[in-house]
């Protein structure tokens, strides 16, 4: 259960309203890496762990605060929006600055939102659950949530270079120090369970079900060697279990698939159709 | 430039026909975590890689593996549904095979796919670029990478205790194998990068500028305090600039924001409205 | 902000595990109408309202409450899906309870989510911002509001009545009762905002800039004067500002449009080509 | 069955061209809000209604009048359209004008559609029938038609500020006249079925098998109480069946969650990894 | 402008209720070919048009059609929904049949829609404008026509064979001949239209601008050649202005791209950690 | 199985940076008609083809081009993105140029792809697997992609026409050249296939079971006669099989439908609260 204070984590009030930078700033709250992902990201994970220790209760505090954050983006926003003009082509064609406006601003913020932040991106595309990954296995997902911060930091920190109002990048020098929390949080978490299962996920599959002969393989599927060079290609692999090779000229292992017709009552192109095209001198022959 | 081959990367060829499983099978091919995803995700990320050396050229082998991984499976599902029935809700009533074929198998495989393999996941959801990630970062995309492999190998996992037919669980064998290179290749990559730059993404952003002082802080937002008693809480940081604390009663840094009223011509709420809902015994002051 | 504690709002806990009723259960959670929803409608709502009176006051305090119900669907499926079996068509095919449950269940509860909840409907579509409302003007979104509790209650009596399982009536009868709070609650709010507007939403667009003289007319597009029995077509208009009245047969008001031909380098169907499929006998000549 | 006329039901023609303005028209074309969504939205109801009267032709009337709003639209947009330059980032460099419009419209207008409106709101995102809602039950859905109204004309609005130009201007007084008609005829429609039934939604779920201790309750969950300054927490519920009352300190009604572990072919995080995790000092104990 | 009759193009009445059924039938209403699809695709085709003759009528006249093909398939399914029982798992595993339904119907129209039809396909994805196409250019369109009929037909005829119901054989038989119907007039009018123009879209691009050296060129991408014994790889070209020929092995024409570094502000991989990677033995020296 | 080899299959070089084109450009490489979306639709029908000839290799052969034409786009697009200036609201107002590059660039280019080219058309709306076609039915196909590439050269030589960068308009020039390619051989296997089967779709449906009185009329639904004009409506049909015939004032054939009551437990609006609205002046009596 959840409670509400009406105080900010953090300040979020720019010097100036700006509905150009009000657009971009939409991207960290409802993109894909954007404050609404993390925050149902990590709340969904917690609520499927299947154990109440210390995982969760990390999962529970990081997601609760995300949702602080939500809101921060939301105020912050709708000050950037404050006052915003109803631009007009004619009047925009005389002011520089109106013009920007016109051209860079979200029109949806004035026609839909009313000034309001909007559960959007930067193109105002609509937040969508396809963003968010929980899987139940924690070792995947902590990779997920590290990714997802580190996506989230590197996109405020883009921002941050794209403005110059003082405001604006107060709070988001606070969203950057916070991410610099959480991926050194998701990664001290991959580290312990890492420890205790291993670096493959999931760690329970028994690996002998697995095609042994090509797990440590990289094939060199694009040509040049470039990638012979790396790590991944020389010495035991990171997982302990095997050593890497590396096949230059990868041939394949399988056989050209030749499927069966489809019953009449499915009406694909009927058999004789296709056997006409498939009589042709044997390719293969020649 | 790519070439194609009609051989296949491996063998893809069940036992028997299963438009059940069939269906189920779509997961991993057009899910967020199927093969279509990996495959886009990672030629874009070489696309983009604005440097031609081993990482670009690793993006492109794998990238291009992956591309095989969808044929296999487009295959295994084309033969899963082979001579699917054209089921009837009576005949089902009467035959549980049939009545389990009805429930548990996807309609569209009949009306729309012509039994064919879809762009689509186990419930349908058609394939959308929503699922990848490529930001120009590599470290940042490598996670991104490494979290793939992760929840597609569990999958793939799942997927194997699900069946018994034994080409199936063949060609799983070999995917699951290939997830494993996956995961130690990312992983690799990783570990390089992290040495030459630093854990935190991006690495190039300048330290100071953000707020340091919040930068190590694990703030419990969520009451109980198991999340005290991990590494994450206590120690050294994992980018070794800092020290992590732990505040266990997180006060709000910010106050109550107030937001200015909207010009008339955007319709909002009159402000004389919004005045009277204002104008009560003020909470603070009992 | 927010603070999270780990006790739930109310109890959510089945007799015992049904995974057929937890697909079903995902609509309330992550359907147009689930909790999701409106939780993230009344916060946006709240965080964009200028003002911080009541109406902000409510909005928060029930976006909040809805946070703890998808905490509470979240755990009532994870529990609903404990010991899913991992089924497999043959052995459907032998027992009826398998089978019923190879049918009715989603197949990413396994695969995907580890059963563990998802943010998706009972179909498996991925919530998405699409479903939600906040417009700036809270008359109107009072209105959306009082639609979602209509919408959401209404699932939630039709989910009561599909399943005998107490825990799970239970846990329901909770719900249906909040959301009969919700509906009393922002009805009662539509109508002080109405009393102190109108009930035309905006109230502060001038009226006499809108076409009058159809203000209040309801055109018969559908043969059959049914609707013209209606109070909606006869008596005074219920803003108090005009008189219904029913026009039985509607004529166009408009002309025929002729749209100009698109310059060449648009690449349409170019205008003489157009030009010979004018080339006709006059239609209103004969 | 339907029939069309091929005069408007209202003239569409703007004083002269205006790319920009086009763009921001398909909001109320194929945005949420917009004539695509309820037209689909009242005739999917009038389809779905079990019972061939008044409700039903009213919602065959409406639907089939928004038909023609969509029409009226697509042929404003085309017209804005007209000559739509083939801009350049060079000549819009030297050209205000040219420049306003190379930022301000939609460049799909003339890649696309060849200059012709399309199915998607101001943003380029596609109509989806996730906007649309029908339930079988007419209350219901009627709330839904009174707040798409609402929201519809609101928008109507916010664009009618944004020009100068008197065709589009009175095109849309034409628009926002119609919006107010349908509020008030929805508004009455409600009124009606309210008389008939009950304010709650559904009017046939028995009351008693609600709980209803917390049928009429205010739960205070964002701090400050304001919201108990309104008539949601105060006197007799709107329903006439309760009495509002308003909790200041909301406490949980239930527990902690524990959740039992996944069985093994899930491949979630093994129960002994997260027993680890749950061997700490008791925070209760401390 | 529209007028609507209650009246039905056509009847729509099966001879008992099958919510399994139902659920199929959603496909061809609201799926990528569904009769949602066609209708707006025909409309907006023709509101864009600019011309006034027989091409913009044949498309309104078709579109309009199509929403009475909407209308008869709402009504087919809320009568292939009456009385669908309110499946409960325990006594599913009992009753073969309503076992069946549990499995193969869609939860949605019980809980959603409450027994109507939804603008939805057969696996329950809402319709979405990213179906249909309107280019302004007739011939590119009406080919997209041609191809929506001939896809909807062959689903409709899928369909068919599904189910034993008279009254739905009957439907279906109507909205195949029209089926039929429209792939005849679509095909007629690209005819006409290649006849005036050239069978090549769009015709006006002057053709010296194209690279004319690879306009008729079939390139083996491949392996194996039995591509090259097709009408398309040999003799004149079918727009009647080259030659086919057919290159075995192609080569590329571009050489490796070589991308600049990102400015830093951008925050990519820094130039320097990339150089690294690419400080490897020259693979094109070895 | 594919390979890659890292030339592209023709060059990709701008003149110089422009960012505003960038984004016009994703049009091709990710909106409907883009290069992904005729990848992967000619990889999907190729690999559900069931026959192992000619048609199978060509549709290998063009997928598998396709993908060297995702890399041409960008890599194409990455280097308009040069150097992108981080744009600002305030200096934009004073360089036009600047100005214009605000407003008309996509700024997910700078905050999410990091100069990079994305998976999302000319507004950014992610590619999705709605757009693509694959139904086991060639003939179908085959029409599907001879829209495909008529749309694709549509838009192309639109683009054409919006720049004066030679580098660019030399690569349109390659992908226009290879569209006439596309839409000549699509177009000579279409009637390869219409002369084995015949042109309606699918050839195998008896014709006796579709509504043959209707499956050669056109119905005038939209007033005006004008598509009487056409070859549609005159002499034999283009199949051979029929007569084409005009029905200028076509009736309904079917009834007004009547639905059942939905039963209790669906909480529909209840049966006697609708016939109350049933209770009028029959109006075919009056």
């Amino acid at each position: 259960m959840f409670y509400h204070v009406k105080e900010l984590q953090y300040r979020a009030k720019p010097d100036r309203p700006d509905p150009v930078f009000a657009r971009k700033l939409q991207e960290i709250l409802g993109g894909q890496f954007g404050e609404i992902s993390v925050a149902l990201q990590y709340l969904f994970q917690g609520w499927s762990t299947r154990g109440n220790g210390k995982y969760k209760d990390l999962l529970m505090d990081t997601g609760t605060e995300e949702l602080a954050h939500i809101e921060m983006l939301a105020t912050m926003i709708a000050r950037l929006l404050d006052g915003a003009p109803d631009v007009e082509l004619e009047e925009a064609a005389k002011n520089p600055i109106v013009a920007a406006i016109l051209g860079g601003s979200n029109p949806q913020h004035t026609i839909v939102s009313g000034l309001g932040a909007m559960p959007a991106d930067s193109n105002g595309n609509r937040w969508t659950a396809d963003y968010i990954i929980a899987s139940g296995n924690l070792l995947a997902d902590f990779r997920a949530n590290l990714n997802a911060e580190s996506q989230g930091r590197l996109q405020a920190c883009r921002l941050y270079e794209q403005t110059n109002d003082r405001g604006v990048k107060d709070m988001l020098s606070w969203l950057i120090a916070r991410d610099t929390m959480h991926q050194n949080q998701w990664y001290a978490a991959c580290l312990e369970l890492e420890q205790k299962e291993n670096i493959v996920v999931p760690s329970t599959f028994p690996r002998e079900l697995q095609k042994e002969e090509v797990a440590y393989t990289l094939f060199n599927y694009s040509a040049g060697n470039e990638s012979a060079y790396g790590r991944w290609a020389n010495g035991p692999s990171i997982d302990g279990c095997g050593m890497f090779n590396f096949v230059e000229h990868p041939v394949p292992y399988g056989k050209k698939p030749k499927l069966k017709p489809a019953p009449p009552y499915i009406f694909d192109t009927p058999p004789e159709v296709l056997r006409t095209s498939d009589d042709l001198p044997d390719p293969d022959m020649k």
